[in-house]
């Protein structure tokens, strides 16, 4: 079994009600990687960084036991840089500046070794990099995918081309009906289905998440959170936590996908607590466990 | 046991994406009276219509077994009567007319043989009102309490008078923004609870509803629906099937009121597959117990 991710890794500035925070270590792949490491390792990463990349942010994949050889350094280049600011509901956030620097020209190497890998997540980056991903794979067992509103808008083609070689879409409410032009959940879930993706999570911030496939429905409850320190990175750690649990598994069931939908929200909860990627730093088993078992009590209810 | 239900009795003239109705039976204590009947009999209804109200419309009641004697005809008067029109994705409505008549001088009598009831349900009616019907009442066991924007920033005053009094407030999650002036619903939640009732219910639409009291908090799924053809009425049939289904148990604990909150969910299901009232006449128990079922398969997981 085996774990390799694509996607950003960047330098973050951030501005919530609660504080802000400049210049730390983020990117789809960073989060995505740290959340599957606390289910399967070592998870291997491919993504590009600039020589301002911070040991601190080196130190932080080690920690996790992050395989590195994919990650390319351009000692002479600038780290992609992204710079927000959220509301005071924190739901909406404004993009203040986006430096893509080395990140513009990013153009995914898979290492030797890595081509391998059985599970492949692909972070939201350019569906013509996801697919050249795809290209250098040998045979995958499972493709998971993000995508957002900005590839859906301008790389429609590219984006239902990716779509047809992947196995589990991950996208968030507004996406899916951006993507299905429907605006009922329910059949935006089976329009995107029938592009090419067995299985279609769609993610509802506070209202939790559906996982559709072609015979389950599941709706998964949000963790109730009073405190939300920073949303940055919520979604890319519920992808990376959904890959890690599978990976760790290898069950793809309706069963273990339900399972995996929620360990998913569990490590996207802890995520959310702190600060950039500090609440996935130092998480116990125990902790994971306890909050897993925390949904199901948010959601359970008996006959009589 | 018994449950008296108080609100509006009106002719709705409705359209939808999907086709138009004039001048059909509705009101919140008709769906709520409409709802609750599947759980207990014979529910009490107090409102008032005017000399225009159909006999199909007393049919519906009494075919649901509806105890009449507190409904106020006045023959020379006309009904209440509300016009909208629901955009294309259905979560927004405009009203095109709202025609008090009748209703505009409506003074709750409560009959002699009705203030003993242990379930009193008060639908979204203007708070000055809702008081003065538990001023006629006689030490009911639960007091359930409907509410809606407008009296949240018309009658704010009387309307924390009235939380003080009640058990359990619904509301959805715009309103219960609104009233707490808190983004976090779990925070508005507990910010509501402070301000009277033990059990607040935080109504989310298509995202389903959360239940929250002193030491639980329940996050109900919402039916996945694929074509919901007239939304008119289902918060309040979702009141009506949650008191029913309370006055049916007579049983207050967390675990029954979490069923309760189901059941609603589960009537609001079936209101909203049909036009009007039309969606709560002749279900059998069957088919109400095959769809808590199904609510239960969607966001049941099992730890492994």
């Amino acid at each position: 079994m085996s774990v390799l991710v694509v996607g950003s890794l960047a330098l973050d500035t951030i501005e919530t009600p609660f504080g802000s925070v400049k210049d730390t270590v983020g990117g789809s792949a960073t989060y995505i990687s740290a959340a599957a490491s606390y289910f399967f390792s070592p998870v291997r990463i491919v993504g590009i960084v600039g020589g301002d990349f911070p040991r601190e942010g080196v130190a932080f994949l080690e920690e996790r036991n992050i395989d590195l050889e994919g990650l390319e350094i351009i000692e002479k280049g600038k780290t992609f840089h992204w710079a927000g600011r959220y509301r005071y509901d924190l739901n909406e956030r404004d993009t203040l500046s986006t430096d893509l620097n080395v990140f513009e020209k990013f153009d995914p190497k898979i290492p030797e070794r890595h081509r391998k890998s059985r599970f492949v997540v692909l972070g939201n980056i350019d569906p013509v990099l996801q697919q050249r991903v795809l290209r250098q794979m040998d045979n995958p067992r499972v493709v998971i995918c993000d995508t957002m509103n900005y590839w859906i808008e301008r790389k429609n083609k590219e984006l239902l081309e990716t779509l047809k070689q992947i196995n589990v879409l991950i996208l968030n409410d507004s996406e899916a009906r951006l993507l299905s032009r429907e605006p009922n959940l329910i059949k935006a879930g089976k329009v995107i289905r029938a592009m090419g993706p067995s299985v279609v999570i769609i993610k509802k911030g506070e209202h939790g998440a559906l996982l559709l496939t072609e015979s389950v429905i599941f709706s998964a409850p949000a963790y109730p959170m009073e405190n939300i320190f920073d949303p940055t990175g919520a979604g890319d750690t519920f992808a990376g936590g959904f890959a890690g649990w599978l990976a760790r598994t290898d069950d793809l069931s309706e069963e273990n996908l339900k399972r995996a939908v929620i360990y998913g929200s569990t490590l996207a909860s802890f995520c959310v607590e702190k600060f950039g990627v500090e609440g996935l730093r130092g998480l116990t088993y125990l902790q994971i466990q306890d909050r897993f078992r925390q949904f199901r009590e948010l959601s359970r209810f008996d006959e009589d």
